[in-house]
């Protein structure tokens, strides 16, 4: 099945070319949840669209990880108080430097609250790998696949989608656990990561290749 | 004035939440010329849509940094013979392989052909940043800003402005010297730019920018 | 003038091969002080031996930069409190996973308190650049070449050295304002530095090189 | 037992402050020869010391890794031949410039040639990890661990040793395998690495090791 709705001629286009090969999972996939704080559900801040959504189906997938004791990481974006790490990001963007460490728009949503020994990374830019600890940490972990729920599609999700296929970890985006301020965006990156880097498949499924690929029993 | 196609609701989402603010250029720009090679000009390779084109645009604005003696990249996708460096990104689009150090199609078209002093990165993932010499070839040479020309808008184009703009490197995307092979991912890729990485202008808007920036003569 | 105590013999094989050279600063430098935090200051955590007199001779080097209005950036090595982000470098060194946010063994040392605008980084690798924002804000400074103070000299002090030289900045070390516990893995990290990747001046010929790049009016 | 040669007094305070941890090799370790080149081997160039030796060790850990079916990656140092991508590191050594592609002391020896399917890092910067494809290619091919031969010990295996630390493989120094032009750098370095960053051990240890964590059979 589909997530997308791309126009014909361009899945044709793509398909003669060779893209859109599917990686699967490996035997032992991380969760990275993108920015999934409150000032990126919060449709005066960052949010909306289909991003409440996408916070409500990712809760599933992490207590699916966290029973099946899987590495989880989680992003936030924060700036110094002092505005001394923002850059070019926060020139196109400057509301973005209004995420300090105390405003709690930058913390993650109630529900996805980090338990310790889940990692936890501060970024300022969209990419959850570019100048941070991520890969070292998946590294540490013995990953070899990545499962991404977050936000937006468009923003961070894509930017770090990128990153950890360049990075070497199969990767894998949960359709409807990803969500963006406005759909057309959200819809023209799905397909984008889609044809060149990632397997993008609803969270059910997501779920049935994770069970399939750790040799966890099938939920039902 | 406007290059994409944007829905207008859309605009208004990203308007309001503060997104697409102007960088402008620095005071020495550098050139990055993203893949144009003879595979990706090659409609049944990986080119096609409006590649060709954007090669046409790109040939003047290469002139101009070289008449102004500004820094100028290129990108090339290789691998190695053996396929030993091939991973994720090649499983996704397994015919990116085929593109060896000794297949013509790997090379840079002619009329593009770098020079001495110029520098050429063989990469072999999307971003012109990820694991390469770019960023630092670029502090070396005192750059502040970056034009970018190149294919794909909605690949490795849009991988590597969003590369820059966390490396706080300046980037205007020159929107008609960049191409893709299907235009609706073009389209979207150039709005998402837009309105969270890049200044996005048309080559003679870019053109007037450059002089502006650098203290040359305007062209007339 | 040397700052070492090398082997004559062993001088003579790396002139001959050519190494040694001399880089010196370009016009805007910054200053980068690496871990002068109270811990590493202690002699009964990670201190001991010259660090306290090159935390005393560093004042007056921050004070310099300050004046000339010159970017500084401090690093200090956190840990998050549940350790989550610790890894073989803290295997290795156990006792780095008391630096928690909250603990003032972490902490700068009082008289060089980072002040508004200047970076403070919190690395958890012995690399000031190791997957932070170093290189992003050095580049967003406009700066092409660096300073080195801080600990240890054998340690934080010469990865940093490495990548700073690896990113292209021109680097010289202050070799009275760098320390470590124990004297002689000091000197010989100052050969190899000096050999291979910077210049290893005392600080009054480090001061005297800034008012020479910047322009700014000797101090007698 | 121990390679290098500490002053006592030093041992004892990097023993009191808890340094100089064990790692271990995980069940997936990785071999990595750094910058074993015919230009590195002849002491007319860049070689001299121990190197020599360092190589004919090496002979026989490269061949375990192959009969064990583990990875193998190569480093040589390689620059353009315009030197358009040297910099700073190639200012302070300005003979690198030499080692272009097609000069044979760019090559590595005859007796450690890659294989296809092992990975070949041509860099221009000390460390092996350095903007280098490396901890992706070590990512896809599941590697937990890391044993380092090469030179120089002073220079790209010190450099490419912290940075496989600060990437999270457990890394393991083969000490009489890896060599340099004089020989106190070697054993300063050594040092360092024991204390800070690796397992230092001399070859036949570290085979026994390999044997243990893969579970092979003990060669005899």
């Amino acid at each position: 099945m589909t997530d997308t709705t791309p126009d014909d001629s361009q899945e044709q286009v793509y398909r003669k070319q060779g893209f859109g090969g599917n990686l699967g999972l490996g035997r032992r996939p991380a969760l990275l949840i993108v920015d999934f704080t409150n000032g990126f559900r919060d449709p005066d801040a960052f949010g909306g669209g289909n991003i409440e959504q996408a916070i409500g189906k990712s809760v599933g997938l992490l207590a699916l990880f966290r029973e099946l004791r899987l590495p989880v990481a989680h992003t936030m974006i924060v700036y110094a108080d002092d505005g001394s790490d923002a850059g070019v990001f926060a020139m196109k963007i400057p509301a973005l430097k209004t995420l300090t460490r105390d405003n709690p728009q930058s913390w993650i949503v109630p529900e996805l609250t980090p338990r310790d020994g889940e990692l936890v990374i501060g970024k300022t830019q969209a990419s959850a790998f570019f100048n941070t600890g991520l890969t070292a940490w998946l590294t540490l972990q013995g990953v070899d696949s990545l499962v991404v729920a977050g936000c937006t599609t468009s923003g961070c999700v894509r930017a770090s989608v990128v990153d950890a296929v360049s990075a070497n970890f199969r990767t894998t985006v949960a359709s409807d656990c990803v969500g963006d301020r406005a759909l057309a965006p959200h819809d023209a990156n799905l397909f984008d990561m889609r044809q060149k880097y990632a397997d993008v498949l609803p969270r059910d499924e997501v779920i049935r290749a994770i069970h399939a690929a750790v040799g966890g029993k099938s939920p039902a």
